[in-house]
């Protein structure tokens, strides 16, 4: 039961900033399935603690929820870049931070996409510079104490709770 | 720049399993924004624990990710139902446990879907006969100790990472 199923067709559905494509799979047992998949391409979520131990959030308007939301650095992993380089170039992008940084895990975001989220901490995070988001994005830069950023967590405020709380939990803040 | 923005249209673009909405916003400075975003219901997810402080999962061919996972008990909620109700049926459903269920939060799954995670615990879960699944979801229920649960949740092994994390928080786990 547990050998994996043989995906056998994919035929494109949806295209637009969200592609939808349906996948036909055979099971070990010989049964089709037959599944709507969103196809996404690798994204990346930043940890990024100052030295004086404040997080650097972004507070953004989020589509989907329909409100702000105040959330950790992130992004796409442009094509032919390497999560790492994504990750550096999103938190620049994003906050005008820069560090060391450190991939932590890898988490699957939904059952029925094929996105994958990298996370990254980077634990000596200063500013460098003025951040320079995409045009669209109404970014602000927010810095909140581990505790209060804690809350935020568990108070479902943010969009990606999953790299949020693996951050903590590799660093040993939970 | 915090005043939440108005939304002016949406458009189904895409009508099946997954539904895509082209949705038209104007900001408080009077921009147009497009963003499409998946419009789906709400879902329920279950961090079950028996007597012996095991941790009753479900593994199951996820058709993004395109392989096997081990994840908590989870589904939709239907139209007409409540969160808790749906997720007392899906826990019974999927694993033939029950048990008494408490909502210990509400999570955004996604910055570019409408998906709320409602996250349930239930601290005395016990076998009450044998899991019906829906037609087509082959599930084979899994007991983990708490431990074993944390390793799967750190390295990655389930969608549904944030309402693992946060149910543990909650619960005082981590």
């Amino acid at each position: 039961m547990t050998a994996d199923w043989n995906l056998v067709s994919a035929k494109l559905v949806h295209e637009g900033h969200i592609n939808v494509v349906n996948r036909s799979y055979v099971t070990p047992m010989g049964s089709d399935r037959e599944y709507e998949v969103i196809e996404h391409p690798a994204v990346v979520c930043v940890f990024a603690v100052t030295d004086d131990h404040k997080v650097v959030l972004v507070r953004q308007f989020r589509p989907g929820p329909g409100r702000f939301c105040t959330e950790l650095p992130a992004g796409l992993v442009d094509e032919d870049e390497s999560p790492s380089h994504a990750a550096a170039r999103e938190l620049k992008e994003e906050t005008g931070y820069r560090g060391t940084l450190r991939e932590v895990g890898k988490l699957f975001t939904n059952g029925y996409s094929t996105e994958v989220r990298h996370v990254f901490v980077c634990t000596d995070a200063r500013q460098d510079g003025e951040p320079h988001p995409d045009e669209g994005e109404d970014l602000e830069v927010v810095n909140v104490t581990i505790s209060q950023f804690h809350e935020l967590v568990r108070g479902g405020e943010m969009t990606v709770t999953d790299a949020a709380y693996l951050a903590m939990d590799v660093l040993g803040l939970l």
